[in-house]
């Protein structure tokens, strides 16, 4: 069987970029390594074309009575530059105290790697397991999936199982592990300024005009009350409340404001008034301002009225709103709001539903759970709590992984995600590194959680 | 005696970017070019060293009871890029069809050429006119002429003098010279809101902090009120009003809105509540936003709250503002505006002193107005209306030449300034040109003006 540390670091050579046109080689030879340990590990492997990057589906059939797993990965990897501040080239795999250290490592190919290893280990010790399996693992994660909804739409049939099972969210510490049961979604959009036609001197024509970045800032300082709540007319119409269960994991969390506020330099938060930042992030939507630019940016001054001024806008999105309603209201309202002599473009870029998953035994729990699922979910606390000495948490997540939500809307199918990454870990970031005391401990979670299902029986 | 026109052309064929470290040789070209003029016209050169680039200063004693008119203009021109988009290159200047195209022409080498060429045939005709003149040419007027007033406050014995006479102003066509009575002053600076210590994730970390660009636009929408007033306190404290005859001097201008506004490309003005947009350049204090910037500012999304933002605001101040006073209040209000977690950092820089002038015979001119001025306006208006067969119209502009206001704070001096651009010579851009007919008929009025200063003798 393959080595899990000896697999990654072959699999983080690859530089498999998803954005960058030149490392077709890199997708290619990524996308090769994991069709190749599926093949090994008797998984009867297709690569689907899709406008970009291919799918790597691997299956494992049998009885049609035995629970159906999905398990969802991505070989692609998020740009490594800038270089310069890698302390080891990003894709030279290192090992240094206990870390793996390269591009991709965490993101997503070291989580990859410990489901299928754990899968290769159960499959050698029970070659005749009663547990259908289907890896799906793409190449356009980190460009927003943009083939994976048209490929959720004609490939229903492989989504004919139980739950997904998959590994791309975080915990907070290497003894803590947290099952993520909620994701925000995402809409966002730019607006743009426009006035005179083209930049004016601001001496010749100053006093007759109103400045686009002066209507920009009207409009974008109308978004947010004192309260700190977004100030969109049914912005929280479709907000789902925070149960009490989830408020209790949060306190067990145990992280002080005192350190988060040190960890961001700031000196006091600003969450939505009611609500601590813990909350703020993993319970609540937001508006964000990512970007803003107009007029002239460089060294002094340069005394211009610009023609033109935008601003770049997400909101992050919980259950059970609807970002297409969302867009819609704040597209309204920031056109309503923009005064007289100024005209406003809208452009709108990459959007995902939101996500939440109460595990078995809540209150909130629906009653028409999958029993595979809830099998899964006992498993995994009992995995968890065994290999790495805590019974995990059980929390939303303030980030979006759209596919998630796209899946559950497609296909009905909810998903058990189990947190691999450490803030450590660098994601997207230089020194990127994937801790491989979880890897190891990981690796045996999801043996325990895949056993659990298998054992658990079918429908 | 040397030709106007094709001296101009010599002149703009160096190019002397006083910004450009490079250029030097350019720069001192066009300084000796000058020096050159003023010595074979009869005057005392010399070139009096700064930091940058020397001022030129060419003398003509006499009795000291002849008036003293100082002459100002600078041999420094703006950078000529983007070339591509000049129809012939900017320092091989062309004569197209009654103009002459080069960087400079207009601003400042004509104008200076045009006042030198009439010194030159006065002087010819009169070689014993009782006139003492002294040109002050610098080479700093495009970057803000940092050395003048250190000049000033050094060389006060130079204007000891009547007044200052200078063409760096415009007028709205080649038949309607305006003799400018007013400048903006200005003061400009920049506002950085900082936020956390690095770009956060903004589904990670959003709605736990504010958003250094909510803070920023926030503040920046708070500076005007809805009125288009400037939402400062103290701001409008010491504004002059505008005098009836400023008032009736700008309906003869005869400019309509609607052309305005297409000029400008805009559907509807905003100017100050009570004032036209042609009052609003040309009476009323502004505060603008140059530029503004923080975030990703690429294509599409990237998903990050901001370390920092900032905005670059610039304000035109009209007399009796003291920008001083300005620039302390607009800074202690963002800082009061600034919200609780942002940190605000407040950068000045370049700043100068509005300015206004009252010809002679106006209900508000000072009753202690020189008797050399009062000719020399009396002049001006006769040889305008001799030349160009219309008379002068005597308006304000918008814009700001710092120096102007600043000599008359230092030494007490008033400017007599004719109006010598047209809207199409392009200004600071592409394809500048001077008009060759306002040229020759400046020549005359300038050559008016000096003769009968000195005819109306000494004080």
């Amino acid at each position: 069987m393959f080595d899990p540390v000896e697999t990654l670091k072959e699999f983080v050579r690859f530089p498999s970029v998803s954005t960058d046109p030149k490392q077709g080689e890199g997708m290619r030879g990524a996308r090769e390594l994991i069709a190749g340990l599926l093949r090994e590990t008797g998984f009867e492997v297709e690569e689907i074309a899709t406008p970009l990057h291919p799918i790597v589906v691997g299956r494992r059939d049998g009885d049609p009575s035995w629970p159906h797993v999905v398990i969802y990965g991505h070989y692609d990897v998020q740009p490594a530059d800038p270089y310069d501040l890698w302390t080891t080239p990003p894709f030279e795999p290192r090992e240094r105290e206990g870390r793996l250290y390269g591009r991709g490592a965490a993101d997503n190919k070291g989580p990859l790697i410990t489901h299928l290893s754990a899968v290769a280990r159960l499959l050698r010790e029970r070659p005749d397991l009663p547990l259908r399996l289907t890896f799906l693992i793409e190449g356009e994660e980190e460009i927003g999936s943009p083939s994976f909804a048209p490929f959720l739409e004609k490939h229903r049939d492989l989504f004919e199982a139980d739950f997904v099972f998959l590994s791309d969210t975080g915990s907070p510490n290497p003894e803590q592990i947290v099952i993520t049961t909620g994701l925000r979604g995402i809409t966002c959009l730019e607006i743009e300024a426009v006035g005179p036609r083209f930049d004016l001197h601001s001496g010749v024509h100053g006093g007759a005009i109103l400045n686009p970045i002066q209507a920009l800032a009207e409009i974008c300082a109308s978004l947010h009350d004192a309260d700190g709540r977004v100030n969109v007319p049914g912005f929280y119409d479709d907000v789902c409340p925070v149960a009490d269960w989830e408020r209790e994991e949060l306190a067990k969390l145990g992280v002080s404001e005192v350190e988060y506020a040190r960890f961001l330099g700031v000196d006091r938060f600003h969450a939505e008034s009611g609500f601590s930042p813990f909350e703020g992030v993993r319970f609540r939507p937001t508006l964000e301002f990512n970007g803003i630019g107009g007029g002239y940016q460089g060294e002094g001054s340069k005394t211009v009225i610009p023609s033109r001024a935008f601003a770049k806008i997400s909101c992050r999105l919980v259950a059970d709103q609807d970002w297409e309603r969302i867009q819609r209201t704040v597209i309204d309202t920031v056109e309503r709001r923009c005064p007289p002599g100024i005209k406003l473009n809208v452009k709108t870029s990459h959007s995902g539903p939101p996500y939440r998953v109460v595990p078995p035994g809540r209150p909130d729990t629906p009653s028409d759970q999958s029993p595979a699922l809830a099998a899964a979910f006992a498993a995994a606390h009992e995995g968890v709590a065994r290999s790495f000495g805590r019974p995990p948490l059980y929390l939303r997540e303030g980030g979006s992984v759209p596919i998630i939500g796209d899946i559950k809307r497609v296909t009905g199918l909810d998903s058990l995600m189990i947190g691999l990454f450490l803030p450590e870990d660098n994601l997207h970031a230089p020194d990127e590194s994937f801790h491989l005391g979880v890897m190891k401990k990981g690796i045996e979670v999801s043996r325990s959680v895949l056993l659990g299902v298998a054992d658990a029986g079918g429908r």
